[in-house]
């Protein structure tokens, strides 16, 4: 036996992850400890009610109400209780009390992130957050350290499992939004009040995390464009089927050139919305509820890093690795590493995001009409790459009508929402259908 | 101006990867700083002939043959040299020197590795090496910190581009396998003596290096077990295209329960060979030169990480992110974290991996035959999940032939081995076509 430093650990919140991490800080002690090179002792557990049912083993003697003593005892404090409050000031409490913090709380750190690592660094403490960003998926440790010698461009996230799992499904068998959120919810892959997911805001807090990281840069949550999956309908997909393409959830952050008032004219762009992908991209053959994060960089190229988004015990692997290496630094010594953020790029709003887009409308089938909305195109400054003419049953009244499906070059997001009013207001549109971004080209 | 402690960086050798790491260390240098928080001063670049030609910007006042002024110096030292001597009296001797040492020498470590880490040990020195075991490809990170409170039970790699090249080729467009590598020269995916990736030596090496650090052990490069591409031919591609697979060159890492001498009963298996891998699994949509580590954790689940596996520039981004992750330790301070090898688990001879098999025969088509196949495969306890038979054209002379494809049930290696031996002694049996492992089932 070897004598190892004893730590004392911390855990708050017992939800799906808590009792997880618990189990298998019990079940794995001594390997864990031979990896750490410190013994991990669970000191505790604290909850709001230690009457609550709780579908575990976990001894109840580990159960306390009292997270004040329980934190300041603590080397290390792992945070699962979820949310912002109390959760902040336990975790500003377990720094301020000289111990490291593990946390899974992206909407903690998404919004009160910066004042969070400024506490960390005036103490020296160390702040880790694997499971935050991507569930199971290790993506904090390469982009804060394989890729600190290199340049992120790009990253594009599928970064919800709920929503994954919905377009999949609408995807694959053809269902239809509701029917597919009703069934998800059925299997607890979607919660009773699904807004979080379905509306884009769990992605969003993600962006803000791994947009943070790469960029060497603060992204507060609300400089995040999110548009949610809700007005995906079947006829859609079934376009985007047709056309070569997937639907997909999409966390987008990178980096523009050219733009002031950065100093380097370097700028970034960080946004939510559903999006159509190549078939042939590695990011359209993400099935089910799995995540997975494509990072572009100047040298290394092109990266994927695939697995689990979500999950009890898919998560508590992530906590448990930022536990280990707490541990590691407590035995080795020597201050945390701080949040790099000075890059400090300006963050900017959607209308400067530059993309593709694919515009579907219904007009009037009569001669001219194309040369009408390619001359609207143009003159908003969008370039037509790709254009689709399908003849649309006459029903009598309202006259023959086509369908046009426009795909564009790259053009800012604010020429083409301007464009997109202009052909809504013309004569010869019926109706604007659709209008979705086109990414991973 | 942020004013830095200052850091002398050595870099050994001027490849490749070498004079790329070289240019981005000076274009980059102060971005490199605000991440490390130390200025990062290439301090020069030792090579053996100062007037070899080189492909490359690069100032020639940094290129010096006195390799021990410039170890003696440095706070990091970079080993770009490649081979075992003197690469590995250089980084011991950086080590001893007192200097970080960053390095992407897999044939050093898969056979040096337990020397130069004790080294290290002895100093509180760190070793890094990102860029030896899947070129740009983030993994050492991930499997040692990210998933050290995780049991990794299994890892399947593509980790040699060239091998994947030319496998890709010849599966996507029939060719066979000496056309492919002539091209793969021609374009320098291949080097001139192939025999380090055909054979399986490189993606041995790398193998070694992922075992150790998975399973906490200390793998060395005998014990894995290894086997080459070159007797891939384009009928086995067809074969494996028309049952559903397609074959890589894998490195199969595992962890196998039941086993002696081990306390705790378990062991690992290591071996690196052509397989059958099944068209819907993640590997075997890595195309071209591409690399992807498949990884099974314990909770995790499934993970993949996917990228470019070589290249200049790619490789060197991995050497620069270790170069800022040791920057970092200067300015935290503290003891470096070693590696872990305290699970010493036993590394199995290949005799005792577990897994599933495609047997290809060609035998005499007359009644009665497959019984006696089906009697020599069950005495050897290899059970028989699949049979296809395809009646071969009457040639006269031998008589009538028929080809049998069996898929097989897991089965032991030496039993299956000793199985395939008997069924080439028997009577029925023409010729054992080939025989592949199924992996990724």
């Amino acid at each position: 036996m070897i004598d190892y430093r004893h730590l004392r650990v911390a855990l708050l919140g017992a939800g799906a992850v808590g009792s997880q991490v618990a189990a298998l800080l019990l079940k794995h002690g001594e390997e864990l400890a031979d990896r750490a090179g410190a013994s991990l002792e669970l000191a505790g557990i604290a909850v709001r009610d230690l009457d609550a049912p709780r579908d575990t083993d976990l001894p109840r003697e580990l159960f306390t109400t009292d997270a004040d003593s329980l934190i300041v005892g603590a080397d290390i404090v792992i945070e699962l209780m979820g949310g912002i409050e109390p959760a902040r000031t336990r975790v500003l409490q377990a720094i301020n009390s000289g111990a490291d913090v593990v946390t899974a709380n992206k909407a903690l750190l998404a919004t009160h992130g910066p004042e969070i690592f400024d506490a960390a660094d005036q103490v020296g403490a160390q702040v880790y957050y694997e499971a935050a960003a991507a569930g199971a998926i290790p993506i904090i440790r390469p982009l804060r350290d394989s890729l600190a010698g290199d340049r992120v461009q790009r990253i594009m996230g599928i970064v919800n499992g709920t929503t994954n799992y919905i377009l999949d499904r609408m995807d694959t068998e053809g269902a239809d939004f509701a029917d597919v959120l009703a069934q998800a919810q059925a299997l607890g892959y979607a919660e009773a009040d699904p807004t979080a997911d379905v509306e884009g805001y769990d992605a969003a807090q993600k962006a803000a995390i791994l947009a943070s990281l790469a960029f060497h840069t603060a992204v507060p949550l609300e400089s995040v464009h999110r548009e949610g999956i809700t007005e995906i309908t079947t006829s859609m997909m079934d376009a985007a089927r047709h056309a070569g393409y997937v639907i997909k959830l999409l966390a987008v952050c990178e980096r523009l050139t050219g733009h002031e008032p950065s100093a380097s004219g370097e700028a970034i762009s960080v946004r939510v919305y559903p999006a159509l992908v190549p078939r042939t991209h590695p990011l359209a053959s993400v099935h089910g509820a799995n995540n997975a994060v494509f990072v572009e960089a100047e040298a290394a190229g092109s990266l994927m890093f695939y697995g689990a988004g979500a999950g009890g015990v898919q998560t508590a692997s992530a906590v448990l690795g930022d536990v280990v290496s707490a541990a590691r630094r407590h035995v080795a010594g020597g201050v945390g590493v701080g949040e790099s953020t000075r890059a400090n790029l300006p963050v900017l709003e959607i209308g400067h995001a530059v993309t593709r887009y694919q515009i579907t409308l219904e007009v009037d089938d009569r001669p001219g009409v194309l040369a009408i909305i390619a001359t609207i195109l143009s003159e908003g400054r969008v370039s037509i790459a790709t254009v689709e003419q399908t003849v649309i049953a006459d029903d009598g009244e309202a006259g023959a009508r086509a369908r046009l499906v426009i795909g564009t070059h790259k053009a800012r997001e604010q020429d083409l929402s301007d464009t997109v009013a202009r052909l809504a207001e013309s004569d010869v549109v019926e109706t604007v259908v659709s209008v979705l971004r086109v990414e991973g080209n």
